[in-house]
């Protein structure tokens, strides 16, 4: 008898078996494929806007992701440095076989961890608490917990024009028969989804002359704290083009063929990663949509055509590349496609991801509703941290809203109907100045200590970052310039002269004036700082802190506020599309449903408690 | 449109497929999984008895595998070494993942390569000719020629115990449906054979104390003549046990449940890789079977249970396994299974491998009732170049029975009813002192220059190889030695005094009197040899090829005469109705089987001497 069963070995089932297994818990992993672990079924890359700050998140708390992605990251990039700190977001391009391989060999690794290759087809309840998963020859087998990570693979069904073929993640893995009906027997709700991908395409048949090069940083970050990426590390280019009028006239002739236009197609697909049909549909004015061309390893011809997921028929697909700029002679390797799969409105589960109708079964990743590596992942670590503390008699960890993206991400999927694929991003995350990548650790590590996934030495490195970082705060607090060198620093950044002194920490409010500036130009107070630490990514942090001070004390009180804004009412004819700053499916949904209160408002799925908080302003609160 | 398409990228279509592509024609190979290139379904091990002469083979002809295993090879042992030369056996364990990983990247290196990710699932032909091969979604892709290389897929069907599943390869692979209804429309006929695969366990359950260890040699040789192997490079054990008693008893217990000796199994399986409880059967008094216990990795705990292929069920395969010395621990990673699979019996097929019914279609590997990765390799070699002589209008190679295993291989299926699964042994080859792993580069360099597949330095290097061995042929026969310089030799040896001088190529006939012992005692002749060459896999040759002079001549007259036979062609459309003097049998067995070459007809099952005779003179000698 196994403490816990984890069903599938896709992102969400790793890390499910890693912290069960890493927490002390004897694990059974079950995969139909043991030579598709951690399988990248679409893009080949981890992180991105909202994903990377997860993908940070899961390494605070134990997780494999981040250190799997630096192991075999083939270019990485800081995405939107040139915003905020909220936004800037760790990406990389991965080498897809070999990322598979990592995992498969960190799994093998793990003691507590047995794999099976067979497929989990049912599962043996008594009295409303879970006995065992039964597996394909109709053997059960016995465990404590169970956490079922199926990805699409549950009756999956892939379309291609108007062809469909059996397949639960390429039409070259079988579905999943069986399990979704027996959930059904013991009383779950299940609904139906859509998610699709691009075609591949051989490096060799694009004329690089026609496209842009995309590079890595000169100086990578790694994901994981406890890693630094070497600068000379191998990175290779990605490619930039786009379409044309031409390729969306071309596409526009297959929509008779589109399965998702004809109605072929009955699950609901991702809004936020529409297929370039949808886009043509939806946004019928534009004439161009960005195309990304990204390598899928080092040592492979094989490329994702980022931005051109499609289920179109495969002549029109290899007719509509073609008319892309540097894709005139594009071969396809294999086609895009789209694939319906079955999901289980995640109501159903409490926010240890245990479901509220069978004691100790717990569902992680793509058979919640949610899309994406990292969300997946973040989940299964979260099953598995709670699976294996509750195996233990210790209370679950949860996250909230204010202390993860996990948090946002477990608390928005069992709080809202989720019809479509749920799909992580910043604005759905109230309190995203705070939740940054840099500070994942700071926020997460002691989570991740208790439930027996961080290390005794790497919890107390991250402790001892911590009070270094507070030591340090208190220093800028503290600490006076004189004028002459504050206007040494202020020369540079273009201000006025100031004739008195001020605090290190009301300087650093002002744009362009950094802790390192402030480094640079004074050498008693540097002295200080470096008593204290010589550490940049301290000082980094530190800088964040306090210059946004201010509206970090502001988003908590915030917070509160919503509870209080209740009966705050919306005029019948406000005009949501003249507010910047509300989502695109949060004014949707607003403009759809109407609300009378912020308190209405703020119920309606789609409506993110971002949303809320731009509305509350503009209605002068 | 493509040269040649090649279905399937197993160990016969990447064979294929490079074969064609190197020699100048365009190819498409199209697979279903592209992640599972190459893969090694059962056993992870290259060569062995008759299996590593062919590998060497391949290497001399300009194939890949022997490479491949070189590169990705985890132990190597030369099997047979205290027995004859004919008898030494080159093999090695693999690194399945980077085995499959390797391949992918030499596939994708070719530049007159496309890769497709689909599955042919017809044939267009148009009066006989191949036309197109159609894949899953209907599209027809124009080729000038296609070679199949289906393995096991074609509705293959998986067994273990009473349950059976859909399967190609492993549970997780679809099955290829429609192609073999598409062949048999086209008037093909096929069969239905069965292999099977033993359960794997996890190499952390193995009691080591309980197994003897098997190591790799401490000097490894390569299986490319153009390699030679690191000495420290690193190896990994085997491990080898065997069944009890017990373990029969136990699993006698599941032949009521055993899909093979309840009928469920329609298909034939292999006699000389038969399952367990087959051994079990055949050999009663046998009261234990050996068990090998091979890493399928080197960085891997999955271990494959050679000698105990089964589809009893999986709890006997558990109960079994746990009674072998070693294994009372065992966990089962993934069971053991059979499958079914269709096949085309071989007498459809030419020397060439293209089939007799329909032009430019070529099979190669499982589906002519094949088994083993090097016969898959060796025919997918064959196919490739054949059918791209063939598009470059040029004479066809036909390996006979004297130059080659393979040519013994092609030419035992084509001319026997193959009705369980063809496998090589050295037994096969009337030829085999000959047909040595050591001068496969020797025999068949040429045939692979000829193809386009060897390049020109390669080849100069091989001629000048065989100068050389002349050339030392020749001074062994014109050096005599002094009976003082015999003598020291004999001496060591134990063998009598001589009183006269005797010729070098005299003395290598006598057992234990070695080229290398010669060189060592006789200064003067070790002085002119090494005017030739110092190169020690010559002096071998010689050595072997001087000790067995007599054995090979009359080896080769037989083959002339034979070879005789076979240049006599026999028009395609020969009416054998019109002779009298043709046994019934023998006539119904020509019909049946329309050999090109009177050679082909002798060794039809059923043909009589007699029927020969008649023929022979019939087509006027």
């Amino acid at each position: 008898m196994y403490d816990i069963i984890v069903a599938g070995a896709g992102h969400a089932g790793c890390e499910a078996a890693l912290a069960a297994a890493r927490s002390g818990c004897s694990c059974l992993l079950i995969t139909t494929d043991l030579s598709s672990i951690a399988r990248m079924s679409c893009n080949p890359a981890i992180g991105g806007v909202a994903k990377g700050q997860i993908t940070r998140e899961i390494d605070a708390l134990g997780g494999e992701m981040a250190r799997a992605i630096d192991a075999n990251g083939i270019q990485f990039r800081m995405l939107n440095r040139s915003k905020g700190p909220a936004m800037h977001s760790p990406r990389a391009q991965a080498d897809k076989a070999m990322y598979s391989l990592y995992m498969r060999k960190v799994i093998e690794r793990e003691t507590n961890i047995d794999l099976l290759q067979d497929t989990v087809v049912g599962i043996e309840s008594h009295e409303g608490v879970f006995q065992g998963a039964r597996i394909s020859s109709g053997r059960v087998i016995a465990g404590g917990a169970a956490i079922l990570c199926c990805g699409t693979f549950l009756n999956g069904l892939i379309h291609i024009g108007m062809n469909h073929y059996d397949g639960g993640r390429t039409t070259a893995e079988p579905p999943v028969r069986g399990l979704t009906e027996d959930l059904l027997r013991l009383g779950f709700v299940a609904g139906r989804l859509k998610t699709g991908t691009p075609p591949r395409i051989d490096a060799r048949s694009v004329d690089y002359s026609r496209v842009e090069s995309q590079q890595g940083d000169a100086e990578p970050s790694a994901f994981s704290f406890s890693k630094s990426l070497d600068r000379n590390r191998r990175q290779v280019s990605c490619y930039i083009t786009k379409t044309t009028p031409q390729t969306h006239d071309i596409l526009k002739k297959g929509f008779s063929r589109s399965p998702l236009f004809t109605g072929k197609v009955q699950g609901i697909g991702p809004r936020y990663c529409p297929s370039v049909e949808d886009k043509i549909c939806r946004f019928p004015d534009k004439e161009s949509h960005h195309i990304f061309l990204e390598p899928e390893g080092i040592d492979t011809n094989e490329m994702y055509v980022n931005g051109f997921s499609t289920s179109l028929p495969e002549d029109i697909q290899e007719e509509g590349l073609r008319s892309i700029p540097g894709l005139s002679n594009a071969k396809i390797i294999r086609p895009g496609y789209a694939i319906e799969y079955d999901y289980f409105f995640p109501y159903q589960i409490k926010g240890t991801l245990e479901t509220k109708l069978i004691e100790n079964l717990y569902f992680a990743g793509q058979i919640n509703g949610t899309s994406g590596y990292e969300e997946a992942a973040a989940q299964g670590l979260m099953a598995g941290i709670n699976a294996s503390l509750k195996a233990r008699s210790r209370p679950p960890i949860n996250l909230r809203r204010s202390e993860a993206y996990i948090g946002v991400l477990i608390d928005d999927i069992i709080t809202k109907e989720t019809l479509e694929p749920y799909r992580m991003f910043t604005s759905s995350a109230e309190h995203r100045l705070h939740l940054r990548h840099d500070n994942a650790d700071v926020r997460l590590v002691t989570f991740g200590y208790e439930a027996g996934l961080v290390q005794h030495e790497t919890y107390h490195l991250c402790l001892s970052k911590i009070e270094k970082i507070n030591h340090l705060k208190a220093l800028c607090a503290n600490t006076r310039l004189q004028p002459e060198e504050i206007n040494r620093m202020l020369a540079k950044s273009g201000y006025a002269h100031v004739d008195v002194s001020h605090h290190v920490a009301a300087l650093l409010k002002r744009p362009g004036i950094t802790l390192e500036l402030i480094l640079a130009e004074s050498e008693a107070f540097r002295n200080s700082v470096h008593q204290i630490t010589i550490d940049r990514s301290i000082y980094e942090q530190v800088d964040i802190d306090l210059k946004y001070e201010g509206y970090l004390k502001r988003d908590l009180l915030m917070a509160e506020k919503i509870s209080r804004l209740e009966s705050l009412r919306i005029p019948p004819r406000f005009n949501y599309d003249g507010i910047s700053g509300l989502s695109n499916e949060g004014k949707e949904k607003l403009k759809k449903h109407k609300p009378e209160t912020i308190g209405v408002a703020s119920r309606i799925p789609g409506v993110s408690p971002s949303d809320i908080s731009v509305l509350t302003v503009r209605l002068g609160r």
